[in-house]
């Protein structure tokens, strides 16, 4: 299944050097709206064109899966929570929906590993009712892990098909931090004190249980943890092989992405080992509290959007930065050049005002 | 004209218990959302009201006045852009207005102090054309510095008059770094060397003169540092007297209000000194470049909610933030509770899940 990966080609260069150009043009001084400058140049070459478009079908996909670790004392929910949040989305209360109506997207949720029947709507590419106790077991067969990943780039697919030009991956599951941990820790050679969180917010004992279960599944990847897909199988999840096919394959169909917290960026890490130049199409959309989380952003060279203490997963992160991403975009496609407005530049100080 | 100015009530202490209480009932784990939830809170406190309403007149009044230090080399361009930009303002092409279109905010832009002769639209409160050069003179006499407070102070009372429900202060002015350095300089306690910054991108010689500047105007203003008025008349500006009135003002008509970058800041400083407990109704929106600012918000102890290397003014920073402080309101107001939704809550774990 490691078929299917191919290094993934770089947004557009002609179309940056024409947004930075055009950036230097826009009554404003040179690089003053710092970071904004930077993500609409990025825009514009991921989409090819300057200025670029607004974003008008921007779309969450938030993945839903157990984990058999869960079982193990690692959280502070119980795994039952994971498929009443899927109920919680399809009814529009979760906060992935409040922020999707102030960011302009909108929200799918798929069922991949629930350890529950979900609906028919969200179940169609289940790959198994959750996976393994990371702890102590595989997470997934090898038949698992390929339909998981396919599972994801079909998803992409999908999505891009039905014209989506902004691509979020959103995680929702109980005991997801721990598979997420494992697979950072083992891939960036972090201690799994120095990794693990509080995840939706374990006490002391929790957090004790969670560095112990990390431990057992890092001392379980150690031999392959040289085979992105392998890792998957051995300490991720079918959640977590699911968003890597995602963004593997959206970054191959030249598709700009928004990463969220922890679980998303541990399939990043994953999708840009097995698809190397992926993380050219990706923004981190914002810094959560989870240790593992910032070394993850560090190993993909990712500077987050955002700091603001968000923990919460199933997109949020991403959703909360992305009108700062519309605002890049706004500035570049829609600000009046100085030739335009008759404003004069820079340049123009020496002559007009320093002999006075 | 300190007359006007008094210590001014807290937001509404019940609403924001009530909106902490419903944080914990929403279907989410507590504080998963962060830096989100306290200014969620924050709202709610200001409008006296959990949930919070969304806001629905986002206003952006933009102060223009120009500055006779602009003269002495202290900026990268020269004084009659402060004009041009005026009417790109008021055209739709400057950065504010396309930051705006995506903050669902309104622009307003009123001449305080253009040196130039403007549309009667926008210089109703026109104090006089050009503040005073600070290195070398008064920024304003007292008439005027009376008349800039009065003047920002009315146009607050004019827009909440109009049913504006969050404002936002942006500043232009060719020059203004160099007033609103040396206040806050002044009232921090600051050296000159530590305090400036490149503005719109003065090179070197440029930055050296600033520093000479802020040095002599602080110099000049010291015997008057403790009395904020004073200070506004001899070392800030018109512009910046206008805001401190327009800020204070806000407070004490319990309208909340997104700060933006060095200017603003400068006047929310003498503001608060002014009109003790004015800066509880007002959130950082990001810290900028410039050294000075980060200092303002220190002594304001406020906390930047975004930090991306602007630098621009106008409201630029205020309007790339507004969108979170939505995202705020929308999870308080709009999110399920774990009852509506029928999600089991943290405590239900022990006995679920920890004996298996």
């Amino acid at each position: 299944m490691t078929d299917g990966f191919a290094p993934v080609a770089p947004p557009d260069a002609e179309a940056r050097a024409a947004a930075e150009q055009r950036q230097a043009s826009l009554t404003k001084p040179p690089g003053s709206l710092g970071r904004l400058e930077d993500l609409g140049n990025w825009v514009a070459a991921c989409q090819g064109v300057c200025p670029p478009k607004q974003f008008e079908q921007a779309r969450v996909v938030v993945f839903a899966g157990d984990h058999g670790v869960a079982r193990h004392g690692v959280s502070a929910f119980p795994s039952e929570v994971t498929a009443q949040m899927v109920a919680n989305f399809r009814a529009g209360g979760a906060a992935v929906n409040a922020l999707a109506g102030i960011a302009g997207a909108t929200v799918r949720v798929v069922d991949i590993a629930v350890d529950a029947d979900t609906d028919p709507a969200v179940s169609t590419h289940k790959v198994r009712r959750s996976s393994g106790a990371i702890d102590r077991e595989d997470a997934l067969t090898a038949d698992e892990v390929a339909a998981a990943l396919a599972a994801g780039a079909a998803i992409a697919d999908e999505e891009i098909d039905s014209g989506a030009d902004l691509l979020v991956a959103g995680d929702m599951g109980i005991g997801n931090t721990t598979p997420a941990t494992a697979v950072i820790a083992t891939l960036a050679g972090i201690e799994p004190v120095r990794a693990v969180g509080r995840g939706t917010g374990v006490d002391d004992h929790g957090w004790m249980r969670k560095v112990a279960a990390v431990r057992d599944a890092m001392w379980r990847a150690r031999p392959v943890a040289r085979d992105g897909v392998e890792l998957l199988r051995v300490a991720g999840g079918a959640d977590i092989a699911a968003m890597t096919g995602f963004l593997a394959r959206a970054a191959a169909r030249r598709t700009p992405v928004l990463l969220d917290g922890l679980i998303v960026t541990a399939a990043a890490l994953v999708a840009e080992d097995l698809a190397a130049g992926a993380a050219n199409w990706w923004v981190a959309a914002h810094r959560s509290t989870e240790p593992a989380h910032a070394e993850a952003l560090t190993k993909l060279k990712l500077t987050p959007v955002l700091e603001l203490d968000m923990r919460l997963g199933e997109g949020s992160g991403a959703l909360t930065a992305l009108p700062v991403l519309r605002a890049a975009v706004a500035v570049l496609a829609e600000m009046a050049t100085f030739a335009d407005a008759g404003v004069s530049t820079a340049g123009e100080v020496a002559a007009v005002d320093l002999q006075k």
